[in-house]
């Protein structure tokens, strides 16, 4: 009742009279039902963006899908990615040592309010491996051996290959995938990283942040490039701190940030509600 | 080069299937080019809202307008409002003797980043007169006496008559409009109330704060209707307080919060982004 | 290194000159180096507040805690509560059924950053058994019947008994406790509500601010006292909703404010940052 | 009654035991009585670091002063500012066209909410001088030509020499002050820069931040120093953005942030709630 299903579009195109019309008049003359649309001209590039959302109740939605794709991508000359809000995309978590995103992450989806399948667990160390277990979810203990990070990197490629799956995300993984590894591992990555970027890119940065006295710290999560910290941002947040704050409670005040940070924005993508272009996002909230 | 001229309409009506498909269509066929649309369904009431934003270069805008009201009433059943970018309606201000809500507005204004023109101010005292006349505001003060308030209210009524008002701001003006003044006004009102509605209702929200004890204080603005404090809420913030602020900080730091809430809410409505329906509104940002 | 030994007391007591320079000179002349010093003074009331903390190598700290007791209370007529860094407090946690702010509180603890032994767990429900025995935590499932409800509530006081608990935390504990309970169990109590109190107490608050149509939802951590809902309040924080979201967003949004707002307070409340007094609260943060 | 006249010390220096209690002892046995009292110990540089507030109602407060520097410089070896709460700062505004911040100021100031007196306004352009007049302000046109900035400097140095200013504030004041100006004007500078540092230093920061895509933008405001943007940092604050605003939208929503965080920041500087130490504050709130 509550939750009928749908099916969701995601347009990104060169822009063009008529692509509002033309797209939901194509849904409307097959019998769907428009529930949401939201859409966006970006100046700079002259593009268009778009996410439309509705329901079919007699048709199969993953044929009207099919066909939705043919339509926008021929007639429009759109890019293209449709959904079923009966899908549940197949997820994937690198993590290393530290654990608040990680657990905050499996719980979500253990309370069912984070829509999707954790199809398994990639880890640098073993810590969390029980953890992962009690929840039933596969943990891959792969090691990242610095100076043969290719081969380590070969491996989780492999232990993921087989799990089919749709994103990755980096719950604090304490290893910088290689563009290889990007380029191959055939889906978007979601990192967080633990600071406002771009201020305080690179290592440490409640370290850097605490150097420079800053009276607010951030938390970044971005699809990851192979430019390190330099990917399109979906979801920033800050909290305040002060002279009283030494690192140890930066740390701990940044962890709560990283976690909600975090599933914001991978929620956003699970919902299909983010488009990276160049390196920006527009996430149709 | 920057903002073409552009017409924009909202739309509000019970809900049925096909509504963005024909309005978008009707827009296209005319030779339309829609730069936003934005769509909301309210299952509650399972009514339909939307905001559509298009420029026709070739077309004269205000005849479009009517023509597109004509369909949107007769043939999709709907409430429609539209507004060409060109026009800057007409505000009135009403204001008693706390300066800094008006003064921020009126500054807006003049710095041409408030879209609006304002009309006249209307105030029971005499004491930003000065301000208002170093900006060539028409400024009338008309006090209202407590024991015969509908006279006063007659006359503050047909003062604003000859100024073809649009919009009545109520930038702190401390008196209680009758229902009959707000059903004879013949536009909306957008009153600043200094707290975080539906906490601390009524006079004094501040002093209600500090006696409470609360660790935040906010302000709503809201459109006025009869049942006072009850209106449609269009933005609302807060900020932080802690035990070392007594009642004076509060009313500081809270007038930094009513200046940035009144404004933002005002510039939503001038936007034409705001549709009020039953106590809530949506806001199409 | 990082964190040496330290004694940390709270005055609290009314106001009279020298209490900071008779206090301060106290810990001075028998050896001790404060830390940490912040005081308040309210108005109102005419009472001092403070908070001092102070390393002393040499000394017993835990004599010097009883000490300084005596000679604050005898005195400076303060009311005086001491804490030593090494003590972790013994808390119990009750919950009902919705599992976030329990687990969160949970892994904090575990994690290292939530300085408290859990002493135990009272539920009753028996969903987060399995969780909290993961974690070896002893978890006492006592129904509450609610035609015989004092029946319930003594087996539950007789079950902390055991425990020596110095703070019970209601992690969504969706009973209410009888000011019986409140007066027997010996410790204080941190109750989360689920929004920005005094706006929607009671039942039901993000269905009450769903139908209010507000646009920031909240959540209050605050001192269970007889008084429902009218403790004092501890810490308090929002986010933002617009009209896109429904009750079932606003659950899902509000959990995350829930979460931290609940840890932040205990975290004050363990690090003896916190003052009750009257309906308020002095948190020297 | 609400405000008795009181005295502010802020001390500074290397740190060692029993500095809060002789400090204390020292005012007590004068007669006086502590009304705040706030106290950091930096542990990167061992210094300490401390602001009191006391009144004395038989003492001639300027003579306590004296004394108090005294005491504090030669026994505690502490470099020592005092305040009284009757004396207020007088400063000089500098601005070139953007008017809001300087506006905002002055409007603070007129309401009585900003307890300084603004001894002139120094400007390179003269579009703010009727604003500043209407106020009964000073304002003297100095422009400067990038050539020979040095003669402007010494121009606007003579001017400000004839007011005894006690602080400089840059309500965006667009040329970089010089090193030598810095060390000839003879008092503290604060400075509103348009983003959150360190990130987006330099010119144009709303461009920088809308060419990557940030999803919050910021303000921070800082003492200056010879090295651009790198001094010690009093307030920073943010705002949420999205991919609908365009670098105007960034402007106007960060020209409030400007505003409010400027003002909070000469505010704490007034109440001598500052001390900067390195390239950071403390700042007692």
């Amino acid at each position: 009742m509550e939750a009928p299903e749908t099916l969701t579009a995601r347009l990104h195109g060169p822009d063009q009279p008529g692509i509002v019309a033309r797209a939901s008049r194509w849904i409307f003359e097959r019998g769907g039902n428009i529930l949401n649309a939201d859409q966006h001209r970006d100046p700079t590039t002259e593009s268009f963006l778009q996410r439309l959302e509705w329901e079919h109740p007699e048709a199969d939605l993953a044929a009207e899908a099919a066909a939705f794709r043919a339509f926008a991508e021929g007639e429009l000359g759109m890019e293209v990615h449709t959904q079923l809000s009966t899908h549940r995309p197949r997820v994937a978590l690198m993590v290393s040592r530290i654990p608040h995103c990680f657990q905050d992450f499996v719980l979500r989806w253990h309370s069912g309010t984070m829509p999707c399948e954790i199809a398994c667990v990639v880890s640098n160390h073993k810590d969390l491996r029980s953890f992962a277990k009690s929840f039933g979810l596969p943990f891959h203990y792969l090691p990242i051996d610095g100076t043969a990070k290719e081969i380590g990197e070969a491996e989780q490629l492999e232990a993921l290959a087989q799990y089919e799956v749709e994103l990755i995300v980096l719950a604090r993984y304490m290893q910088v995938l290689s563009p290889a590894f990007l380029a191959r591992c055939g889906c978007p990555v979601i990192n967080i990283h633990h600071s406002f970027l771009p201020a305080f890119a690179g290592g440490r940065p409640y370290h850097q942040a605490h150097a420079r006295g800053v009276k607010l710290i951030g938390a970044t999560a971005h699809y990851a490039t192979a430019d390190l910290d330099e990917g399109p941002i979906i979801v920033q947040d800050v909290t305040t701190i002060s002279h009283r704050h030494g690192v140890a409670d930066l740390l701990r005040r940044g962890s709560d940030l990283e976690k909600s940070v975090l599933a914001r924005a991978v929620r956003y993508h699970l919902d299909s509600r983010v488009i990276a272009f160049g390196n920006k996002t527009v996430v149709f909230d």
